[in-house]
């Protein structure tokens, strides 16, 4: 039996559920609010917004499950021929007040294609963790997370989408990493030699892992005091997330030219972000510290 | 005899000084800083920024001149055979403090190439406004001041450039224009049976028109009172400047792309913005009223 896309997307629906669940729960005052809507080729979403929580100042957990005629720059952009398409997924980014919070994104995705002469499918997703403070031991948690669920899986998992983490999450023009990473990858299909199904369970474990590993970094920081300096800080380094997402993030290009629901996708924007002219913190400082661990090829697991 | 691209560089940076004392003058207390800095591959800029003026919380009046062998990205765009090329220019950007000042660019720019076939040399630029609440009769003004230089060199330069301009300033996923336009021109060349004195004597006499344009706005509405949801509101429309110029200024594109000085690039972005989930003014509200302005095809000169 192979699962069909309709499994998929009924999972990716309970998965928005519990993780929004989760996250109230931990926040402990904050709700999300539904919105519904429709795409007019096909399909819809439903977008849920947390803001101004306790914890979290904006938060997104948006599911869509989207389908119809390809729109032109997806068959371009996949060099695909023109057919059908389904695509689902879950996608969440969550920036809180504490600037010793880290910021969180998670997306997994399913994507088949059908023309006239083949049909495709495959996963998509990532988690990574953007600090606006980095502290080594925490990053060294995160990554140890991702690490043993990707290793109930391939071995090979990890060390390969760590790497596709730190080439993605990477804003050329500031030559700097977003954030510490986490994982990320594409295109995950049966040349794998895994089955849909195990590859499904592969993407379902790590889906499953955001919610109590982002739960801790709550937990363990929602009373750490701060400064209007290191909030201001954390406002530049929000401008770097806006930076990242609006000039590489293929996800929100996509959506941006294929007409997607703009307001959706633009979630992933913090309420508040700030940019100043040639700012260099000082030598010494926390923040100094910080851009020096925004670099690719860190091996996170040496950090505890 | 023919001007020579030093000839136009020069005056670039001459209006480069111009600009600044204008601004500093109408500023009262702000000054510009200066860096400079070099390109590796030839050339370099004077980059001027003032920060935290009584009137204009951060600006930027750029100087540029650079030279060399063509980038790679630069001939694909251009769709020119490799060869040299020659860049200078001026572009500012000025986000002033009160909400009622609107958020001015300017950017004047002339370009050569040489290949081993052809040689080729145009003008590019264009000067538009961001009101965060749109005056009509300010819009008009504006509006009638382009025209009235554009006309001195010809009848069809201002419809056409402000036609130009409305649909380069266009945030095509928000279906809104940036601001209230203004004129935007690119590859102004010998080929509009004018010659390269005629359109330089064009540009020269646009950007003079910017100093005193927008001093006027400066001065009129320096001493408005606004309140916090003003000013809330002008974060949010600083938030649309910050998406047009990452997802679609070419200048900016271009400028990452091609790692152009970075800090220098993206002085245009705000000292501080916002973005709010699914934003929508209340019913007859002035930011309601200032929503229905940001279209194309408006016809300010009938605005006064």
């Amino acid at each position: 039996m192979t699962i069909d896309k309709e499994i998929i997307a009924d999972w990716f629906k309970l998965l928005q559920n519990d993780i929004c669940r989760q996250l109230e729960q931990e926040d402990g005052a904050g709700k999300f609010k539904e919105d519904l809507w429709e795409r007019p080729g096909g399909g819809g979403g439903k977008t849920r917004i947390m803001k101004d929580g306790q914890i979290i100042e904006k938060g997104g957990v948006n599911f869509s499950a989207v389908y119809g005629k390809m729109p032109e720059k997806i068959s371009d952009a996949l060099q695909l021929e023109n057919g059908e398409f389904f695509a689902t997924g879950v996608s969440i980014v969550i920036h809180p007040h504490n600037p010793y919070i880290p910021i969180i994104h998670m997306n997994v995705r399913y994507f088949e294609t059908l023309s006239s002469s083949s049909s495709k499918w495959w996963f998509g997703g990532g988690i990574d963790l953007t600090p606006h403070y980095v502290n080594p031991a925490e990053a060294g948690y995160f990554h140890k997370q991702l690490k043993s669920v990707c290793d109930q899986h391939d071995q090979d998992f990890y060390p390969e989408f760590k790497k596709w983490a730190d080439d993605y999450f990477y804003i050329r023009h500031r030559e700097e990493t977003r954030g510490i990473g986490g994982v990320f990858f594409d295109h995950l299909n049966g040349e794998r030699n895994k089955s849909k199904e195990e590859l499904f369970e592969f993407v379902k474990d790590l889906a499953n892992a955001f919610a109590p590993t982002y739960r801790r970094f709550m937990k363990e920081n929602r009373r750490k005091a701060f400064t209007e300096k290191e909030k201001q800080w954390q406002y530049l380094r929000r401008g770097r997330y806006v930076e990242f997402n609006l000039v590489y993030d293929r996800g929100t290009k996509f959506g941006l030219d294929t007409s997607g629901r703009t307001e959706s996708i633009l979630m992933s924007l913090p309420s508040t972000a700030s940019w100043e002219y040639n700012h260099h913190p000082k030598k010494g400082s926390k923040e100094e510290e910080t851009l020096k661990y925004l670099k690719k090829g860190i091996n996170w697991l040496d950090h505890d």
